[in-house]
This record gives structure tokens, C-alpha cells and sequence, in this order.
């Protein structure tokens, strides 16, 4: 196996600010963009391991320095001498620094750069083993995928032992649910036509367009004017029709008592879901929300930044969807580890795909999870946003509404050398001239 | 009022690994260190405030980073644009720009670098009204004060309204506390002895020296081989008799079987608390500990990040006494509102003074809290931790285990320019040479 000879950090941007893609209620001009990390390695022929965390902008820059700050943990190690034990390698790359470990533990900044380097290392394991990532987990014995996690601050409710059991469990049905998935793919959600900022006529035509490409799930962003979410909820309703399944993303704006109030009014138009109704850190809060609105279903995680908080979510009853985000949490380990406590509840998990970057990221979880961990589709529809896609080697590709299962070796994370060039921030082309992004 | 010119930030640290002071379960060698923000100002004389957040040493460079990508929210403003509306300013800090508020949001490094500069604006406006933080903020009308907060996601449990009565029912004895104050300080507890890696002796010794300089209050660090805790509790217990009060502390390494388990074979000492017995982020946790233990109170807060989660540990009954860092937490602004939420809920507030410059804020907090807030002593006691303290203009005073209210305007916090050129990292003379830190 390689040896990872150097850590590269580019500071990566995309001036999504321009067209308003992206726009929801508490961000209202981002434009998408990656801490983007290359692991060089001694092997030949340029392998090379491949990750990125996805933010919306400024502040891009803080964690590239974080990346930087962490490199040391792998700059100079054998790729075999992490994957021989990847629970206690991603323990270290948590913990084993307590000085960086204070500015977490385990959130914000740190754990979003920690994840852009776990994230590379299973990119350039895929790779060494030539398959993409879901199939490097799929075909994973469950004691190996169990000693790739880190169980502490959750084992009062899910024990390694547990897991192994979980993970033996679905092993027979392994095989028959891949080849379900490479027949038919698994199924997804589209976010195109939902945007705040969109004009009338953009949210029929994006409507009807997503119809006839055989869309059935549609999500709305609302938590703006509240007569205005009514008027585009009722709009896409026209469209999409009765049968057709509406979401509903707040991002974070509301107060509690805002959010129920808020939705009993939008509860006319049946939305499946409310996503982030208010701050990602208010567990008691979402449980409440669930409670009085008895029938919407609440879903969360995007902005959830660890495993303790995903446990207490799902010990409090306080979602109905689980929206892991692999670059939030640190990387696929805690994702997995997030997939088995929301199969443990009996909860669906539908990752966040909503960045560049995270839609290739989270068709690898959803693969492993219906494969090896919940064994169900029952309730799981892939986000899906129709950005970006064309700066990726080995972009996703949706087809009737449903992700096609991606066969290249790794992640599907490297973008193409030219598109890293192009937006290099800021000295990249993109970002010159008259280029400047919106302020808020 | 004098207008922001330019935010000056430094990479302060003190090689404090080299001599185990500071040592714990988690944290065995930290550099305690500061990001250290000077606000300089058009004022004349040098007029400027000073602010800091507390690092342990490596990743401080990730919050002078961050601290500059902020920067430009408050350069070029004048100060009574801010303080005309400070609970405005401080939703500006902490959501204006929505880019990089996805880097939190309001937790880890953007929100610890937020707090820096946060804190500066309260001591350059605590200095141009010539008074001590304390003073400034126990004045201030209680319409005023409420007017510096942002109930963005408590409003649930407190509501601006609530706050106001709240602070109009202590107006009445707001003087004879201040008074009081004055006279008899603030009741202290020492952690000094209570280091991991102190020798027997050098326990016995500061125990000692402890009770002879008139502490009641002791604070045990705890965590490390369970036979090592109980042989250094009973240390302590016979050096301090029965009669003085003992807590201990395990700094999150525990899962929550271990806490209950290592804290039952505790018990024999008659803890007054155990704090952070699990991770920060465990509300759930924390409560079920605290069910489980039932007599050893439970505390935690200095990991804590926002006003949120403490919300939600005091909704869930979690704690017994709030330990609430104004650096952890976005600054003083958000500090408050966790004095008003913790007084509505009855639960004392003891802030976390572990760390270099933290002692020099806390004073002015409590005794704000003292006179302004919850108007009770009871179950209140102020963390010292002997170190650095050499390194401030306006050093805390403590005598006879209480705190000395300070009198100098501004919020204590300013260095010796001496001790921030002799610090400054990687340049400064305290790195040269072999003084390299000690790696974890």
C-alpha cells in the first residue's frame, strides 16, 4: 500500500452568489464552495486521494488553515497503517490532538476540516482496491466496518457488539439488494425548482421540467414571507399535483413557536417534511416542534454536528428524517456509525446533498446503507441538486428521478484539473475582473 | 465615542506543557494560549479594547484567521453604532454574514473568534465610560441590558419581556449587593492542587498552603486510572478535613456508564460536583447521569457553545451549577442571557476561570451576576486557577479564597505589551531556542 507523502489544500469557489442557486431564508447569496484536499502519495502513476468539505464562501479560507494545522496526523503514514485500524486513526485524528481538539471537540471548523482529510483517506483506499467507495463498505466483513468506528459518547446506546449483530443481520440479503440497486437505482429528490429567489414563471417551467424527467419528490424552501411560501407551495402543487410528494426547508430561521405556527398554515399543501424548522442545535426544540404538529414529518442534520448530537436526536423522538451530512460530521466514519444509531430507531436517513460535492459524497452512503445497514428504501429519497455536476471526473447521474450507481474506483470527489484551476480562490480566473461575490 | 479603526490580532501563547500545569484526563500537556484582538481606535491617547478567546495551544492560528475574516464587521465603524444596539450587532456577528455562519453556526472556531472580538467591544466601551465591566453592565438600565441580547432560539423559554421583569425585580437591591461586594468579594474555589501528573507531596503541600491562605473550596481533576482518583481524593480529604468542600472534575473522557460507575467509587469523598463528566454536547446524557448519581450535583459549561444547548441542559434538568465561558460562548452579550436563562431555572452559575485570561473575565460577570441577576451567593463559587496572571495590567486580586472586585475601567483583560511580544507565537523569545512544546 502508498504512503501519503504530502497533504495539498486548495481554497475553492464557485460564484454561485450570481444567479441565486443556492438562496434559501438564512442564506441568501452563498456561493458554494470546498475545502478541497489532495493526499499525494509515493506510488506511481499520480494516485492520489481525493476529499473536500463543502462551505458557502468566506470563511472558506479558516478551514484550509485547520486542514493545514491537522496534515501532520497523516503526512509521512503508510495508507496500511491507518486502515489496519481506521476506529483508532479517526480517534486520533479527533482526539489524539488535544490542543486542536479544544476548539471543538468535534464541531465546527475543526471537524469540517477533519472531515475533508478523513474523507480523502477512504477516497484513496476505494482507489487502492479498485472499487468505488459504496462497494469498498458494501464488501467490507462487518467486524472490519466495526473496527473503522469510534464508539465513544454513544455506546450507552449502541455497543460495537450491537453493530456487528446489526451489520450480520442484513448480510444475507447483501447481494440481491446491489444488483436491485444496479438495475433500478436508488431513488431521489429534486430541490431545482425550489429556491427562494425564483420568479413564478422559473418554479412552473423547473416544475414541469422536473415532471417529465420522471421526478416524483420535490422539496420547497420556505421560511421567508410566509404569504409567499404559500403562494410558490400552492404554485408547485399546481404543477407537481396531488400524487407528487412536497418537502418543505426552513433553514434554521424560525423560533420554535415560529415554526409551528408557520407550518400549520403550509400544512394545506401536505408537505412530507419540514427540514431545519429552527436552530440545528435545539434537540428538545425539534422534539416539540414533531409533537405539536403531529403529522408533518420534521427532518434535520445538515447542520448537525456529530454522533452525540444524531444519538440525542433520535433519543429524544425528535425527527422523522435523519439528513447526515458527510464533510459536517467528520467524514464516512461518523456518517456509518450515524446510519447504524438511525437503523437502531428505526429512522430513515436521507444525507444532505444540497453543496458541490455532497450529492457525489452521499450516493455512496445511501448505497452502503440500503446494502448493509437498514436493508429498506422505505422512506429514503436522495436530495438532488442540479449544480456543479460538470466540474466532477465522475459526476453523479440521475436518471427518472433515481440515482445511477457510480462504478469508477473512489468517491467520485475529484473535480477535473482544469475546474480546480478555474476557481481557485482567489486568484483563480473565475475570480477576477468585475467577478466580485454579493455581499449578505 | 470613538470610531474602530483597524483589528489587530496576535498569536499569544505560554508554554505551559513544559511544567503539567493545567494537566487533565483530556488535556494532558496544553500551551495555554490566547487569540488576542486589540480594537484600535481614532480616539486619542491609545484608546483601544482589548479582547481574547483561550486556546491550548496549536490551532490558535485557526482562530487568528478567523478572527480576520471577521474583522471587517466592525473596522470603520464607530463604536456607538454598535452600542446603540448591541443585541443588533451581535446578531449581525453571529448570522450577518450568512457564509460564514455555516462554518458554525454559533459553535467552534468561528464562534471563539467571534467571542474575541465581541469582547473587546465591551471593554473599549466599559473604558470610554470609565468604569470596570461589572460596573458598566450593573448600571445599565434594565431596558438598555435587554437591548444588548438576542433571544433568537430561546424565546421559547425566556422572552425579552421575561428578562425585563426579571432584571427590574433585583433593581431594588442592586446597591447594598454592590456594596457587600466591595466590602467581603466574591466566594473563590482553587483548582491548584488538584492538577493530573502533581506528586503526592506537591498535592499535600498546596492543600496545605491552600487552607492556610483561607480556601474552602477544591477542585480535583479526575479521569485518569480510577485507583489513581481515589488515592488523590484521599489525599485531599485528609489534608482538607472534612468540613472544606471538594469537587471533582473528569474533562469529558468518561461514556456514560463509566461516569456513573468511576463516580459511585467517588462518592465515599462527598463530591460537591462532578463536572463534565461526559462529552459537552450530551444534554440527555448529562440528565441521566445526574438522575443516576442522584446527590452529586452535576456541572458542565465550558465546552458548552451557545445559549441553545445550555437551554436545553437546563430544560432537561442536566446540571447543577452552569459553568459558562465567555470565550466558549459568542462573548458577554450571550454570557447574559445564560445568567437570565439559569436564574429562571434556579440554577447557580460558577464560570469556568480554567484558562489563561478567563479569571479576569469571569469576576466581572459574576459579580454582574451577583448584583444584577440572580442576587444570590448560594451555590456560587468563582474558579481560580493560579497561573499567568503576571502577565495582565489589572491581575485579579484574591485574598482569603474570594475574589477582590476590580476597579480599573475596562474588562481586565489587557496584557503587559511585554508579555505579548515575549509570547507571541512562533516569533516570539518564549519559542525560541529548545523550547519547542511538548507533542501529545
Amino acid at each position: 500500500m502508498p504512503a501519503i507523502t504530502r497533504v495539498e489544500v486548495k481554497d475553492i469557489r464557485f460564484p454561485t452568489s450570481r444567479s441565486l442557486d443556492g438562496s434559501d431564508a438564512m442564506n441568501p447569496a452563498p456561493d458554494y464552495s470546498a475545502t478541497y484536499v489532495i493526499l499525494h502519495t509515493d506510488a506511481p502513476a499520480g494516485l492520489a486521494g481525493h476529499g473536500l468539505t463543502f462551505t458557502i464562501g468566506r470563511g472558506n479560507e479558516i478551514c484550509v488553515t485547520a486542514v493545514r494545522s491537522l496534515s501532520g496526523m497523516v503526512e509521512g503514514r503508510s495508507l496500511a497503517s491507518i486502515t489496519e485500524n481506521m476506529g483508532a486513526f479517526w480517534r486520533q485524528m479527533t482526539s489524539g490532538d488535544s490542543q486542536l481538539r479544544w476548539l471543538g471537540p468535534e464541531k465546527g471548523v475543526i471537524h469540517l476540516a477533519t472531515a475533508a482529510i478523513v474523507n480523502a483517506i477512504w477516497d484513496l483506499w476505494a482507489k487502492v482496491e479498485d472499487k468505488p467507495l459504496w462497494k469498498l463498505l458494501a464488501d467490507m466483513p462487518p467486524d472490519e466496518l466495526v473496527r473503522c468506528l469510534d464508539f465513544r459518547f454513544v455506546s450507552d446506546v449502541l455497543t460495537p457488539e450491537e453493530a456487528l449483530a446489526m451489520l450480520r443481520r442484513q448480510a444475507g440479503g447483501k447481494a440481491i439488494r446491489e444488483c436491485e440497486l444496479i438495475e433500478f437505482g436508488y431513488p431521489a429528490y429534486t430541490t431545482s425548482a425550489g429556491w427562494l429567489g425564483y420568479s413564478e414563471e422559473k418554479i412552473r417551467r423547473l416544475a414541469r421540467e422536473g415532471l417529465a424527467e420522471g421526478w416524483t419528490h420535490f422539496k420547497q424552501k420556505v421560511g421567508g414571507d410566509l404569504q409567499d411560501d404559500i403562494r410558490r407551495a400552492r404554485i408547485l402543487r399546481e404543477e407537481i399535483g396531488e400524487q407528487a410528494v412536497l418537502m418543505m426547508d426552513a433553514n434554521q430561521v424560525w423560533d420554535l413557536d415560529e415554526a409551528i405556527f408557520n407550518m400549520r398554515q403550509l400544512a394545506q399543501f401536505s408537505p412530507m417534511w419540514i427540514e431545519e424548522p429552527t436552530s440545528p442545535d435545539d434537540i428538545l426544540g425539534h422534539a416539540e416542534i414533531r409533537r405539536r404538529l403531529n403529522g408533518i414529518g420534521v427532518a434535520t442534520g445538515e447542520h448537525c454536528h456529530n454522533r452525540v448530537m444524531f444519538k440525542q436526536l433520535l433519543q429524544a423522538g425528535a425527527i422523522d428524517y435523519c439528513q447526515v451530512d458527510v464533510a459536517r460530521l467528520g467524514g464516512f466514519n461518523e456518517a456509518i456509525l450515524v446510519l447504524l444509531l438511525a437503523a437502531k430507531f428505526g429512522v430513515p436517513v436521507c444525507p444532505h446533498g444540497g453543496g458541490v460535492g455532497l450529492c457525489e459524497y452521499i450516493q455512496h452512503l445511501s448505497l452502503f446503507d440500503y446494502i448493509a445497514v437498514s436493508g429498506s428504501l422505505e422512506g429514503r429519497v436522495l436530495e438532488y441538486v442540479d449544480h456543479l455536476h460538470e466540474h466532477f471526473a465522475d459526476p453523479v447521474r440521475v436518471e427518472r428521478g433515481r440515482y445511477r450507481v457510480p462504478t469508477a474506483p473512489g468517491s467520485s470527489i475529484a473535480m477535473h484539473a482544469a475546474s480546480l484551476t478555474e476557481h481557485l480562490f482567489p486568484d483563480g480566473p473565475a475570480w477576477q475582473f468585475s467577478t466580485a461575490p454579493r455581499t449578505p
